[in-house]
């Protein structure tokens, strides 16, 4: 399973065979129980994944109501906010479903950085990756409708509907679960 | 002025004397005239920017209709949409006043990384931060109301409020020029 976190990295760039053998024996897998908080508000987020198998909600809390933020499943990279910084942060991170990953630390990195320099340009690519990717969330939810959003969503991720309860993907596209049935319904009549 | 780039950068890590005095003399600094669109859709986002002075705008065109994401003034770096990649970007950048930045470029970067290869650490923790801020506008844009938005801009950046015209501020927060209005009426009178 580890190889996954090889295939992902070799995906975006030419990865060394000896690069590729030190990711390998450093990996730190782990695996969650469905519904554990790997990350709570107000702790500090000294821990990046990728995940291997199952799914990821990162959410917070406003007026006591949980917003989804993003999902994350097999072969997506997860930092979350302030990950690395001493702010505590407001972020939850919670295991959709039993869900298995990849366990990386700001102190895991300055070892690796140190000890294999080659790793800050594999690290400073696979960062522009990420943030391409983060742009262009950013971008979609913004110039979406709501409706925009859900067909989106069903095109590019169908199986999210299929894993992740209702009330979820609607806190996830902004909507209200009513508003979301309507939006669903009004699709299946035209 | 180019002083402005290295204080950036030191501002977020210690920065050799030998590395500031590369930055300083590699820098590429352009001043465009109000109104220039220094990015347009269908072309190759081959060049990156960090604002000296000024203001960039980047929007989208949807159904023909202006759709702003983000301002960029003083001492912010603007990376756009598919920077470096082969795929034409959807994105337009615009300078809403004279605008005076550095340029950089994926050539200019390569050659950076093979002549000094601590850039690569350089970039790599800049391009942390640019992550962070990404997913801080995200998360920011997605949690709150319009009203929140509007609030919030005018407590973060009081100076867009005056630098740009109404129309683009109320796209930017995701609102009519109308509602907009309204907003800023239902806040006066409280």
């Amino acid at each position: 399973m580890k190889r996954e976190l090889v295939n992902y990295i070799s995906s975006h760039m030419d990865l060394p065979e000896k690069l590729e053998k030190i990711v390998l024996d450093s990996s730190n897998i782990k695996k969650y129980k469905k519904g554990t908080l790997i990350l709570k508000e107000d702790t500090i987020a000294n821990e990046s994944f990728f995940v291997l198998k199952g799914c990821l909600r990162s959410y917070l809390l406003k007026d006591g109501d949980e917003k989804t933020i993003e999902f994350y499943t097999e072969g997506q990279p997860v930092v979350p906010k302030n990950y690395g910084k001493k702010i505590p942060t407001e972020q939850y991170l919670e295991c959709v479903e039993e869900t298995i990953v990849n366990v990386n630390s700001p102190e895991h990195e300055a070892e690796m950085f140190q000890k294999h320099p080659e790793f800050e340009s594999v690290c400073r690519i696979l960062g522009e990756i990420i943030l391409e990717k983060q742009q262009e969330l950013f971008v979609n939810y913004k110039m979406a409708t709501p409706e925009d959003r859900y067909t989106h969503l069903r095109n590019t991720r169908p199986d999210l509907l299929q894993r992740v309860p209702q009330y979820q993907i609607a806190s996830y596209l902004g909507l209200t679960p009513q508003s979301l049935s309507r939006i669903r319904k009004r699709l299946v009549d035209k």
